[in-house]
């Protein structure tokens, strides 16, 4: 085993920053540009705690964590194997002592985790509908990708149940559930306060969007500028380029 | 009177399209680039009828017909002399066969024009909620930009009476209200379908929403690449001179 913490058949991923790694499985969903674009819009100040729900492999808090890193992290996974496979990612980046891997039904978690004690929620949910869209025959990669064991509002209400007052909630979705996004937050007191739409191109119609909540919040709705992913060329846009180096 | 129609004080603006113009008065609110966004995103097609809220001198009406002349429009506006002005302009243009004038209130207009009976409703409403921001002294460019007279609310409620089933509502309004414009819109079964963000600049955050609503749709939301209105150098784009001359 390499590093002593990879599995066969497991390979290890170099994150590109701050010297991280993340160790994934080749038949599993990873990561994809969605998880890299939710831990630069999710902002986290020195000395806040964050909860990470559907955190598959953990890379959301090892994307934050390597950006600025500290603080302390529970990542909450359903899936067993997965929520090991982070626990293990933890250790080899050496973080393990402040990023918990904690597997738990994310629809349930505030039974588990304390109430009102966060600062910051962060999830990247299954975005598809039941029943709608081609389900991949892979189960395990269903539960990421379909509401399959939640939905995008027990999500919000879990999330709402864990922030503590002013607490921030951020999340990565598709544009066409913004309505039951809004919906949701608002049924949970988080108040919706930033939003950037992101467009694969710029004549494009947007293929997800990232929204932040805030517990009993004040402050109106600003629609920030979208990210564009894709040049011309097909190649990353200079905004996403910083955003992968920042 | 110039043309017999304007009265003394009153002005003739050009539309630059189809040899169309507008009367307005120097004093009050004519018309901004709100109305010409509107106008191009609201489709009307071959022999459907419209209404249009909160028509103020009906340049919505008037922009729809000089794009794609025909067709059927009630401009509503609750100020006497706005819609006795838009009037005017109608039989300036010689639309006013088919372009009508109604001075009513659009909170009650349901009781007044025939429900379920409309392809198109359009508004560009008062964008300001009560009490709050700079209140304008002059009374008629407040009931334009405050919600002194009428609320979203009361105005997505109205659409949704007076449209067919399948009918279309289209409304531009101020990003910050996003949530409460899904949220009436889903409450009155006008299921959002298009949306565009209009920014200033492309750096700037947005500054107004184009929504479209479906009666009793069940198409998902399409969040459509944004429009910005001006470039570096600060002329208009490419995007909005079309939308302009189109």
């Amino acid at each position: 085993m390499k590093d002593g913490l990879a599995k066969p058949g497991e390979r290890i991923d170099d994150l590109g920053r701050n010297g991280y790694r993340i160790l994934t499985k080749p038949d599993r969903f990873s990561f994809g540009i969605d998880a890299v674009l939710l831990s630069w819009f999710a902002k986290r100040k020195d000395g806040e705690s964050v909860v990470d729900l559907c955190s598959g492999n953990g890379i959301v808090p090892l994307l934050m964590d390597a950006r600025n890193p500290g603080g302390r992290y529970v990542a909450v996974e359903i899936q067993k194997d997965m929520a090991e496979l982070a626990d293990r990612s933890f250790k080899l980046n050496r973080v393990a002592d402040r990023l918990k891997s904690l597997e738990a039904d994310a629809k349930t978690v505030s039974e588990i985790l304390p109430k009102h004690a966060f600062d910051v929620v962060t999830a990247n949910p299954p975005y598809i509908r039941k029943g709608s869209g081609l389900e991949n025959p892979c189960g395990a990669v269903n539960v990421a990708r379909h509401e399959i064991l939640i939905t995008l509002s027990d999500v919000v209400r879990e999330a709402a149940a864990l922030l503590k007052p002013h607490g921030r909630f951020y999340m990565v979705h598709r544009p066409e559930r913004l309505p039951e996004i809004l919906k949701s937050m608002e049924e949970n007191r988080l108040k919706p306060r930033d939003l950037i739409l992101v467009l694969p191109h710029e004549d494009r119609n947007a293929n997800l969007v990232l929204v932040e909540g805030v517990k009993d919040g004040r402050n109106e709705l600003k629609a920030l500028p979208p990210i564009v992913v894709y040049d011309k060329a097909g190649n990353y846009t200079e905004t996403v380029r910083k955003i992968y180096q920042e």
